[in-house]
């Protein structure tokens, strides 16, 4: 039970992280035991936590600047589900002892490029040992107007469901990175390897929508999971058209080559697009708002008085799906 | 990349965590992307993150509920440190993929007796599958009235350095645990093996100190490792007097033994007291404070203007420390 620090674990805390509390004075460097936030009157704090493992989550190979933006990332994409406004996190890193100072130099770049584009800022954390892969954990506190957080309970029948971008591109890009998709063209492999390191979380819209969708999720277990957990808090049904669906001209050349694929689409996860329901009527506005954030958004489906998630072919006839997608926390 | 999740998870999380969220309608029985809390007014949020690896942090034969409620505790005391009152915690858990049931279960139990005690609401997070060792992370958020959270700066000359309870108790619990100290007997050998596995957040005397106390820190790095943060936090220099250092009878024991364990008593660590600082002359309050609480707090010695951290022999002599202590975030 000794050895429970990284060799110069002060060093690379103060060299790397503490700039990274630039601008929060509540995060005192990193000098005291716990961080102190001021919220603002009138607004909710949004909390959420996810761990990323080695060899699980992320490649040990992959680019420490990568994985350090899909943490903070995906954490960030529940906060967008939420309607909420990132503020601040809190980071915990379990490393293993042989984690070189260009590792952790180079993951600490590639927070500071992100919590800068996204306005989130490092509150506090820690950082410890590990005889195993390293396991990295990132709480992420936002803020909402009190009362006005989505939540995935809500939809409504007759409700129009929406996506943000494409679907499927980070599914398919792990199929890459694994090996697979050996016929796509480099531009397109490239595309989805992309999409797969570094999810969009929709920030802008998911605020937008705090006043008019009645339901909202992050597609991070899948079109069919994350859909389902909508009907299941909602108590209603959901169809979705698959020839709706919003696909990247590298998907499409996927898919063209093997449909089958279809189903990674559908239930692979990794996609962080929010998908939310909307009642009827309100195209005109969704259009706005597309063009105001320069984000796709498409209509692929609607909720249901009940019957769980169907989706139909181009002919409308059901299309059978394995139960697929991940489950969490 | 795929078996990110463990077998039965979604059960383990239904049966044994949704619970841990009752009479918290903000963590949506885990249902939801995030949390949502309601701030009160005029209060700030008080944030810190610890992490526990299994094999370092803890023994992976120790009783799960134990684990459980020291990794709660730990977190408690960074918020008692900082006078705060216990609200929500986040929980990430990577597990082995042969996690059982019955360790989840216990592990869960334990959560839900501190959790009782002490306040405090799960109100969201993660679990996921690992190769490697049990890694817990636990986010506490707490909340204090606003502007008026304990710091570690502040520390004045000729302030008096004063600590609850005893301290030593869990370095030689785990010395204990890894076969040392035979000679002790049965009972003092499981009061230090509680302690070690159970800190005593000092959370009520926390919050009374924000009125006059100049400074705060938990000892879980040890007593010298601490005060120095103190004393660097806030440009001081500090005296302790060995004579004055609260022992429990089972350390009282141990030192008589072995006079040279006074090092490990100084800078083991896992004694999650709190130290703190006054202005002399405060004797009184202390008093009536330590007798409301029924907690021991002791007077150690004094803030000088500069010079780090000395320790005086009962003869005034300064002692000799190796540079002990465990340095995190």
């Amino acid at each position: 039970m000794n050895d429970r620090h990284l060799p110069d674990e002060f060093d690379l805390i103060a060299r790397y992280f503490v700039p990274l509390t630039k601008g929060f004075p509540g995060a005192f460097a990193l000098g005291d035991d716990a961080a102190v936030l001021h919220p603002e009157p009138g607004r909710d704090i949004v909390a959420t936590a996810d761990t990323m493992v080695a060899g699980i989550h992320f490649f040990n190979s992959d680019p420490p600047a990568f994985i350090a933006r899909k943490l903070l990332r995906v954490n960030l994409s529940d906060l967008a589900a939420m309607g909420a406004r990132p503020r601040y996190y809190l980071l915990t890193l379990a490393l293993p002892k042989d984690t070189d100072a260009e590792w952790v130099a180079a993951f600490a770049a590639g927070l500071a490029e992100d919590q800068e584009f996204y306005g989130i800022t490092l509150a506090g954390g820690d950082t410890v040992a590990t005889s195993g892969p390293a396991t990295l954990t990132l709480a992420a506190l936002g803020d909402v107007s009190a009362g006005k957080a989505l939540r995935r309970s809500g939809a409504q029948k007759g409700d129009r469901i929406y996506v943000t971008g494409t679907l499927g591109d980070g599914a398919l890009g792990l199929a890459v990175l694994q090996g697979g998709l050996a016929h796509l063209s480099k531009a397109h492999a490239t595309h989805l390897i992309d999409r797969y390191h570094l999810p969009r979380p929709r920030l802008a819209i998911g605020r937008k929508l705090i006043d008019f969708a009645h339901a909202a999720i992050d597609i991070s277990d899948g079109l069919i999971a994350d859909l389902g957990h909508v009907a299941t808090q909602s108590g209603v049904g959901a169809t979705v058209e698959a020839a709706r669906l919003p696909l990247s001209a590298a998907v499409t050349a996927a898919l063209e080559k093997d449909s089958d694929l279809l189903v990674t689409v559908l239930g692979g996860g990794d996609d962080y697009e929010l998908l939310f329901t909307i009642a009827q009527g309100k195209e005109e506005q969704l259009a706005a708002l597309a063009e105001d954030e320069a984000v796709k958004i498409t209509c692929i489906g609607r909720i249901e008085a009940m019957g769980g998630v169907r989706v139909l072919d181009a002919q409308g006839a059901e299309i059978p799906l394995k139960s697929t997608g991940f489950r969490h926390f």
